[in-house]
């Protein structure tokens, strides 16, 4: 439970906002590299930390993020033309570069002089993997560029897709660090997804409905272990790293690709899901890659030319009763994404976390917030830049191992939760 | 005219509020019994008093009514499974029974003990009738079970179904014990419906259009009564009896079944019109009943699936100038209950009865008005039980009587607008 | 740039704001004439200056605009029937002529002696030309009736259509009076519009980005000279008048029709714009006429029976990459009208003026708002009647001249400037 003025502090990420500047200290992911897909192409509408940005792609390829609108007369430059090296309004013709510099308004007498005072706020944008990230704070502030090992892994080992979430973006980032809800939201999926299915520690998961949290601080965000009964003697162990301020992965499952996402608040109400899947070591198989872009495993199928999920809100997922009442599938909801989203949607767009009651089993969502609630007053009232950021932070992985009983799963599994090039990650 | 305080005093049902308190001391239509048509079938959200709920029918055949929000975590239980005497959350499987008790967190070791400490909100959920009828009240002031005849009436002799309005309920009260649109809203109606036409009092109604009207007082209520002439000597009367908060009955004509609405509040915005037709002698023919699924009488059609009317506010109620110029349909709309609503909803969601100007052909709608002012100040300022709870105050009948001009229509009625079982409706 | 309190007193138009007054002391366009065709015709719902009206035609041709909603219980009187010299509202069939003045109440005795008192807030409403102009002010107000050139030719040589434009009324003045977007916005029309191509001047607007902007103060508002480079030793003018406080005339091309804008508030997000086109001195050709009703020029094609355009912002006006790629059409939406809103909608329902950055170019705006503002305040403090009523200043054209360079615009065309009957417009 939060007081009303935590649950703002912790869902308000706007200009101005504490959560908001936190999350200005990062790299963020600001569309997919398929969005811009060649030099001179349609720019595109983005929304991001309640900002209207506007992203293109020059004619040189270099990518720019800015101000929306027009510093003359406020037009939208999503009309602009796309041309020779900058984007230009339709309105009057002031053309600006990647940078957010104007470098021509075609009315002036003497052009150059007046334009060299004309710059729209942008912010810098680069290509990793096959995401587009943004930095939307202060230059000074600007960290390395993001380490996280799937958009690192060579491009054939790794896919990455994305949909719109009507809900905070905490809200979504509490069902990633959240294992319990596995045994029962997706409990058909464990047995069906071609992404998921035929993995020795399905078995675990579908006989013990009681796991044990233990939840480990790391210098980046925190590592959640839930332990589940094995064989005797032992345990099995699901290991989920979070860095901050919005990547988890989920735990693995025997070879299959290892999943998971990053949270991006659109506005206070809104957020993207960015769900990536990659194999450490191997190419996906064409089979995996065509699962994926059906919306099996964590992704989702979109409305075709949007990242708008078929099954959304308006119509409520398309939920089978028949489906749900089988037991085939608990929850009625067809796919582990759109399982995930119907219930965090359901909830409000901000859920009234003066109302929850939390359980041991939520230990991970208690840590993370205070976690968050540390790092944003820290950066508010002392300036301390929050975790996260250092490139060390983000080379983790996570595990699924099975361990004798006397194991602290954090001192057997260093290794396993580190990224480590040309090794298959730890997976029953 | 009503000041900006009254309006609003006696408009606003949420929690909390006078008037909403006054609600809260009934028994209200919460569902129609055919919304949850067996034992473990699909929970239906609603909506009441600006609440947001959840209904569901258990194993056993148990209604419950309960908060939509799972205590956990927030999540919508609409989408539970309803399985073995309870409602369980799609999301972490947390379980509830119909009296809104938590009794079962799958992840608590010791679940018992737990679970004991978990209750939503709830309120009881009975059949009577054909309508799911819930207290939303304190359980010490839970009154006896509704005693209207048309829900006691055996079920081959009486029909009930249920539209949304887009309208605050106290516009469409008064839209029920206003009987003098009749002449106007539905002339067409008189002479064409098959549940309204070839009575002989319709006569009465199409010629004289100037009715007096004398309204009394009764101990749950009001007797609108509407005279007009009829023979040399006499007056034709239409009573309406209104029920506190919500419920009337319209006057009947000839043998056709009697109708008449109870309308609830589902925000300050929107309300649900409840209505029915019974025949306190006699089953409904197939015809009547075919009529009435048509949408004709006060019934009205709606989209399949839903409570919504194919003719509704989006559309213009699919209004025809070609028939309001021919006279034959004098408003354009087809169906009683949708000109009604045509009306009623292009007031506003809360009409300005600041800027009103009533006549004495509105004496119900003043006096019903100050009634309910009364009984909501009394119940604020010192406890005092509303009008209208005590089943006596229920058992009333409308009557269409022509009586002499000397007779004072209240005493030549006394008998005519009580429930007498076995005896028909006094009706011309 | 504007203060935030500047802003608003320039596009907040609502009853009892500044700008709203002065507005009120003008003849607006409320209706096309084509909206109430005939006697006793369905009425129709009018917005304009944030007051909800209802306009309708009696039985003997004279025009009603008053409230939409009935004195007695607020129903709305759209759902009337327009009969027999009034309106009468469907609800109890009170009726009112078109002064407002109620004249019957069907349910009151002495009908004459109540209705005497019921009258309903109505505005005269006459047609001159195509139009139904509304006078929302006070009676002692109302000024000689609209004496603008286009709707005083003969109907054969004049055209008028309107459509609904998602912004406030003032960004849409702005871009009337704002001649140097064409060159960049409209640049492909003038090479293909059937009612702008092969003009002469055109030659000259396409080959000088630079035009240099002269704007000369007017007894009813403003002349705007656009002067670009012609022959050796000349100078081509293009002169936009204005007459306040929302009547622009774009300049003619050759023999082309000459057409021009009224923009109306609807409310403070939302305006009506009606878009004429006239030629003085010949009757449109049958070609002319059909290229303006299939949306060409400044005109628009709307949705059937509506006068919402087909291209709007819910579907980014149809807007296509490909041509605006392949330079055919700068913008890549099609038609002017829409290119206009496209842009001018795109600055979002009332632009926050304090981030502009205005230039040279703009002159036009600048003044507009400068004479706007004094006039707002001159009403608003000494109750001084605003420039643009009084007949004479309402006769004025457009012009598109060459002349020497050393010969002061507007000096060089009086005559040409003003209306003459008979006399063609002086266009190349």
């Amino acid at each position: 439970m939060l007081t009303r003025e935590l649950n703002e502090l912790l869902t308000q990420t706007g200009p101005g906002t504490p959560m908001g500047e936190l999350f200005r200290r990062y790299w963020l992911p600001a569309l997919l590299a398929e969005e811009l897909p060649e030099d001179d192409c349609a720019p595109v509408r983005v929304k991001l930390l309640s900002e209207r940005l506007i992203a293109f792609r020059d004619s040189h390829g270099r990518y720019g993020l800015m101000d929306e609108f027009c510093a003359h007369r406020g037009a939208s430059l999503w009309f602009g033309r796309n041309e020779h090296g900058g984007l230009r309004c339709a309105y009057h013709g002031w053309k600006y570069d990647v940078t957010g510099q104007c470098v021509e308004v075609p009315s002036e007498p003497d052009n150059g002089s007046f334009c060299g005072n004309v710059k729209l706020r942008a912010y810098p944008l680069v290509k990793v993997g096959d995401i587009l990230w943004a930095f939307m704070g202060e230059p000074q502030h600007q960290p390395s560029l993001p380490e996280f090992e799937f958009v690192h892994v060579p491009s054939e080992q790794t896919y990455t897709s994305k949909r719109w979430q009507e809900s905070n973006w905490l809200q979504a980032l509490e069902g990633g660090i959240d294992s319990s809800h596995v045994s029962w939201l997706h409990a058909g999926a464990l047995k069906s997804d071609p992404l998921f299915k035929g993995a020795k520690g399905n078995q675990y998961n579908m006989s013990d409905f009681k796991p044990f949290f233990e939840v480990v601080d790391a210098p980046g965000g925190l590592f959640v272990g839930a332990r589940r009964n094995a064989e005797e003697g032992h345990y099995y162990w699901r290991i989920t790293p979070w860095v901050m301020p919005a990547f988890t992965v989920v735990p693995p499952r025997g070879d299959h690709p290892v999943h998971g996402h990053f949270w991006v608040p659109i506005d206070d109400e809104n957020c993207w899901v960015y769900t990536f899947d990659y194999h450490p070591v191997r190419a996906l198989t064409p089979e995996e890659r065509q699962a994926m872009m059906d919306g099996f495993g964590v992704h989702s199928e979109n409305m075709p030319g949007t990242y708008r999920p078929v099954q959304n809100k308006e119509n409520d997922y398309l939920m089978d009763r028949a489906t749900q009442r089988s037991g085939e599938n608990f929850s009625g909801v067809r796919g582990i994404a759109i399982q995930d989203a119907s219930l965090q949607e359901s909830m409000g767009p901000i859920v009234d976390r003066t109302k929850e009651r939390l359980v041991p089993a939520d230990s991970g969502i208690i840590k993370a917030r205070q976690k968050l609630r540390r790092a944003v007053v820290a950066l508010r009232d002392q300036g301390t830049p929050p975790p996260g950021i250092e490139p060390e932070h983000q080379r983790v992985r996570s595990a699924a191992v099975v361990l004798p009983k006397d194991e602290a799963f954090i001192e057997s599994c260093r290794d396993a939760v580190s990224v480590r090039p040309g090794v298959r990650q730890s997976s029953i």
